[in-house]
């Protein structure tokens, strides 16, 4: 079925308008008109290829709000007018081990929402494009009363956070957790390389304390005080700092991939029984236990709307990390406007 | 009160007797007259100060068993005659959170059993000497039905391998673990880049199977079957391969420290919510928990009982990794001979 969107054409990772097609819709699809999508900052990696893996034309888009427009025979959760969501993966295998405990995003069969092949050999595209299928395992229902725009950074950035809060037994009472790069749903001290964000931090993302990585006196008098840290940055950055930060036992989980490995210090890792972990998304049962828990609690990310063609100067943007806190691009208003009339 | 022993007096790391005192026997303290000291690896980066914090003269020793020859009058535990034991560590503060959970191990200021200022400012001495001193609290007592000499290297290489095998949750049934460098105590895959080893591995040290880390297609054949990796080689290595070799959520726990720290490569480890971790020696609780259950299962170490006077052999051969497994240098029988006249 043909589908509209814009893509990456090459490594310069410049976005534009594109045609292509998606599968029908399956017996076990739901099929939704895309409404909004967040602008992940991995997509800047996978549009110029530097993780290596880039195939072109690619249409990036993991963060996705929609409206449901049709549902395989077989679909049992979801009606036309639903409001959906899907985030980083539209497939796995569906029965080994990880996709049995609700973990298909450690499959090793995952499917990547865009970018990657799909098990009839077809290309994944995201959701910078106006339609979006998917397997209704691999989608999530989107309660009322959370705002469509506010929800689509949850899906990706929302569930990688949240994911490792638990499994790493962060949220006990009492506990004192790091985040660095990037505030928002816990208790925290935000560490953060720019002293300029700190007023923005306390004030209004909630953090409780602010610590500046590149203040050796700050980051003296804070050594051995964390639990956990939540390392969102995917620049490359010394362990050390961070690895200093945390009491005994404490736990250093990454989110970001940088595009080189860093050095890990061993000596402090060993005298502290100190952990060095990765975490990558969530399971989409625990995606949707996610977006209830927003949805209870009222909680909406910070988030910047844009219209579509405005995308290469929000990737410019992103880069310089200029931006509180994701781009969400308003999709459903503003896509069509962009179709070129001989295209 | 006056003490005989072998000390490394300069980087060259060659050791020779060395006349010295230890402190007169406190109201909280076990004397005890040594009998064996297991040679641990460490001692070759201590007494060559490739750590950088070697203060002359250094008498090693640090997995020491012996008999009590005087005790405090608030020892409660020890009489004399009794069995017992030191591991690494001789002291620490007794307070803090890390001591009142029995991690005396983590402890900010654990005080090392050899190369580390004591409380009251002296030096402390290790075991390769006549006689040590110590806090009850840092003595464990050693079950009669153990051979002492085997029960050294339980002191620092088995308690080390022993904890975080309970911590990491590596001891539930059907757990596969693999164990670089050494094997032993558990059901495991030995990893080493010797293929020269397999044999002993499987026949004699009761391994399950036999991985040679340089062999690109066993390597690859193992890739995602391990829950968890006990990392104990001191020499610096790629931890891909390792990483590589564990299952989704698995855990690589390194005991060795080398002296450049590796390369963390971060998009295996979040692909698989994979976790490289720190484990180092054992609380003393612990540590008398492992003698008790070596007493019970009949587990003992396979070492080699060498004389002083070869010391300075059974380092060149320890470099160069020629023992099996352990040196233990039988003190009680060898030391007093080394002892010069007129000095």
């Amino acid at each position: 079925m043909k589908a509209f969107g814009w893509a990456a054409r090459d490594h310069s990772g410049h976005l534009s308008p594109f045609n292509f097609s998606r599968r029908a819709t399956g017996e076990e699809d739901v099929r939704f008109k895309v409404l909004y999508c967040g602008t992940c900052h991995s997509y800047l990696h996978s549009i110029k290829n530097e993780w290596g893996n880039a195939a072109y034309h690619m249409v990036p888009g993991h963060e996705i709000v929609g409206v449901v427009t049709e549902v395989g025979s077989k679909v049992e959760k979801f009606r036309v007018g639903d409001k959906v969501g899907v985030g980083c993966l539209v497939g796995a295998c569906n029965s080994c081990e990880s996709c049995s405990d609700n973990l298909e995003n450690y499959c090793s069969k995952l499917i990547l929402t865009y970018n990657m092949p799909n098990h009839d050999g077809t290309r994944t595209y995201g959701s910078y494009s106006d339609t979006m299928v998917a397997p209704e395992r691999y989608v999530v229902r989107i309660p009322d009363n959370l705002p469509l725009a506010a929800v689509a950074p949850l899906l990706c950035a929302g569930i990688t956070v949240y994911s490792p809060l638990k499994y790493f037994g962060f949220t006990k009472p009492g506990t004192h957790i790091g985040i660095v790069g990037q505030g928002g749903l816990v208790k925290v001290t935000l560490i953060s390389n720019s002293p300029s964000k700190k007023k923005e931090a306390i004030e209004h993302l909630g953090a409780d304390s602010f610590l500046v990585s590149r203040d050796p006196e700050q980051m003296q008098a804070a050594m051995g005080t964390m639990d956990g840290i939540i390392d969102t940055v995917s620049a490359i950055h010394p362990l050390l700092p961070l690895i200093n930060l945390l009491k005994s036992h404490g736990k250093l989980v990454m989110l970001g991939i940088p595009d080189q490995p860093p050095e890990l210090p061993i000596f402090p890792l060993l005298m502290g029984r100190k952990t060095v972990a990765g975490s990558a998304a969530g399971g989409l049962k625990e995606t949707q236990e996610m977006i209830h828990f927003a949805a209870k609690h009222n909680i909406r990310p910070e988030i910047e709307v844009i219209s579509m063609n405005y995308v290469n100067t929000a990737m410019e943007r992103l880069a310089k990390g200029d931006v509180k806190y994701r781009f969400v691009i308003d999709i459903g208003n503003t896509l069509a406007t962009t179709k070129p009339k001989d295209y």
